[in-house]
């Protein structure tokens, strides 16, 4: 399954990392591994003989930006762009197999345009100081390798010996592996929760029987942006979005919104979507006392030490309604969009003789929806729980109707396309009972 | 220079993560790399047959929190307890060579300990949707590998398997390189900051120009942590804390405090400790607007689009004089510690003509630690500015009294110990221009 290796991009600021580089391309070259020096330094380079030159970098994002030859901070943003448009020019061309991109503060702010851009399931490594901090700012969403080396470049010392030769080691072995192991079915993205697993279950299996691949994204704010950046990226076909609860805690103040954009990425693509209303009757925070003053009279759940769930009001449902109608009504093609409503409760926590239990709060949602979305794009109603199998088969009938639309069908229906897939572990963990 | 294989503990719940470990296992056995597989799940495994059960991490918590068996967060308690202690065990008695950790937010919670107690070169990966959030909370102040899947375990999927496959290729190749290539110097930790770095460069290369090793710690709050969890660990032999600029942090309000505790691990160690007042002129906030009102007045730097530094009163200065003569008060080896203090300035923005020069703010703290300082523990007021040689000499010349006092001496003075060390550009990195 090895392939040969990969050429890997390394980028840093050889003014004051060239040293730390000189580590890293030693053991590259030990493991068999071509690397690509890119210099985004503002000074000369120090150890290191770079293979595009800063001078170059700054020229491709000059071109890229529209801009002036400028100084300063100026020059650092055409550095960033001219990073990220070269590893997207020499990706796309293949002469790329993978980016390590080494700094400190800034070093990884330059770097953060190319890291965030690359798409999702390209390697990319971070080693920088910076990763202690709230790492989605500099990497977004990303499936990026980070490395905190702990001790300071400047100095060097053994320990960060140590920290660059074993991020080098890592990162040659990444590259070394295929990019995609297991073939190219079309990709079907889901998004899930806790409370709403049932479903999810049920729908990835469903998927799977059809021959499609399936990418489930874990709707806690980061799964939500993450999954909106694949469709951006062309890497999924279509969306099975049945758990939107990311849209509740942008209108009620909870902690996992996922930004007011949620849900736009495939409406503007146009690919096919089924929505569904799964656990927006939860709002999330943090720990008890993170929970405003204003709501502490709603049903609250203690879900674990740093999650408290609230019961979402009627008018936060209004609210969400409205919102969804809006972004549907701005849909490239509102005929492959359907949303799917389980009028008997929306999570585990809103069935019958749960905590969120709240039928009235449910319906205001569904009513108001009904009322709001453009029309030609269905509600359909499900007598049934969100745990249940009808409402999963239902969301399944829906899919194949907007798929068929589409023309959207998987080459292989009904077999795994190679026996990689087949032997490994990972599509039997959609059968069983995996808890998110 | 590689060794043979290192055993790999591999820790996730196997009644969710099984289906993943599969994966991971086999990326392992393809690269030669021996696995140890520790259950930290509650429910049957699945997939995978653990090595070490559940049930038997749970007891070993058990004992070593002198608990009785429980449920729920109880039991998750036990379980992180256990398997910290059987890393903790397994890697002293040389039975594993590394860490990979594999969990969504509660199996990374019960992984937490270990990651976090497992010292400082010990390979370790965490492959967790929560890598997004704050990850030092997760993982501390350690060399953690960090992996973020994007996608859910909840599912599986091509993407996730080459998440998987990537992240046991990376842990293969981190744990064959060897713990410690560059022989066993003791290593002398050095705090830095931008404005202290010349101060900074002179000191790491006369430690090693005396066959020390050296680890430089970025004074932005995670660095004073690292290095305070290294001096606890016993990776430290002595420090010379010139760059303190975090107590100011801490007495001032201001964003880079490494906590209460900042100064106290070296103390109560007992080691060879020479401290200075390096950058303590200096409050660091985020952006322009996290500046708080109340200190508007003060003379501001703009550092970066994301760091505003603000001059510290003498008031602050004096509070930290206090902080330090309570924590030297606590000192196992009070005769051990020396207190060295440039008179014209404690870094490059408090120096003649730059704009937080005030030699009133700077005397006031000189003044009270006099005062408050504990009988035998000498101040050493040098008529220079911390960038000049005269200051960096006397720093040197503190540690060598010092460390003679404590009988450390580096085993090879003068000269690098393996060739390896020597060829690499880290060591040579310590005598250029690099920047903070």
């Amino acid at each position: 399954m090895t392939t040969p290796p990969a050429r890997l991009a390394v980028a840093a600021t050889l003014d004051t990392k060239g040293p730390a580089v000189r580590v890293v391309l030693d053991e590259l070259r030990r493991r068999g591994c071509p690397a690509l020096v890119v210099d985004t330094g503002t000074g000369a380079p120090r150890a290191v003989v770079p293979d595009i030159a800063a001078r170059q970098v700054e020229r491709i994002g000059l071109d890229a930006l529209g801009a002036e030859p400028g100084t300063g901070r100026g020059r650092l943003a055409a550095m960033g762009a001219g990073l990220a448009a070269l590893v997207d020019e020499s990706r796309r061309a293949g002469s790329i197999g993978g980016l390590m991109a080494i700094g400190g503060g800034t070093g990884a702010g330059i770097c953060s345009a190319a890291l965030r851009r690359a798409p999702v399931g390209f390697p990319r490594m971070l080693v920088s100081t910076g990763v202690t901090d709230d790492v989605s700012a500099l990497v977004g969403v990303g499936d990026v390798h980070l490395v905190q080396p702990v001790v300071d470049f400047h100095g060097g010392g053994e320990l960060l010996e140590v920290v660059l030769r074993r991020a080098a080691a890592a990162m040659a072995a990444v590259v070394s592996l295929p990019y995609r192991p297991a073939g190219d079915r079309p990709q079907v993205g889901v998004t899930s929760f806790g409370v709403t697993e049932a479903a999810v279950e049920r729908v990835v299996a469903g998927l799977e029987q059809r021959g499609f691949g399936v990418c489930v994204f874990h709707a806690r704010g980061s799964g939500g942006r993450a999954m909106e950046a694949m469709v951006d990226q062309g890497a999924l076909a279509a969306v099975v979005d049945l758990t939107t609860t990311e849209l509740t805690d942008e209108v009620a103040g909870g902690a996992r919104s996922a930004g007011p954009h949620r849900l736009e990425a495939a409406l503007r693509a146009g690919i096919p979507c089924v929505l569904a209303p799964g656990a927006l009757d939860v709002v999330n925070f943090g720990p008890p006392d993170s929970v405003p003053e204003a709501l502490a009279d709603r049903p609250t759940v203690r879900h674990s030490p740093t999650t408290t769930l609230v019961r979402a009001r009627a008018a936060d449902g209004e609210a969400v309604a409205e919102d969804i109608a809006a972004k549907v009504a701005a849909a490239a093609h509102p005929e492959r969009v359907r949303v799917v409503v389980p009028a008997r409760g929306f999570s585990a926590l809103d069935a019958p003789g749960q905590p969120f239990h709240d039928p009235a709060a449910d319906a205001a949602f569904t009513e108001r929806l009904r009322r709001v979305l453009p029309g030609g794009v269905p509600v359909r109603v499900v007598d049934a729980h969100l745990a249940d199998g009808a409402f999963a088969a239902a969301l399944l009938a829906e899919f194949d109707a907007v798929a068929r639309l589409a023309g959207l069908a998987p080459p292989t229906a009904g077999t795994p396309p190679t026996a990689t897939t087949a032997a490994t572990a990972t599509t039997e963990g959609t059968k069983g009972s995996e808890a998110t």
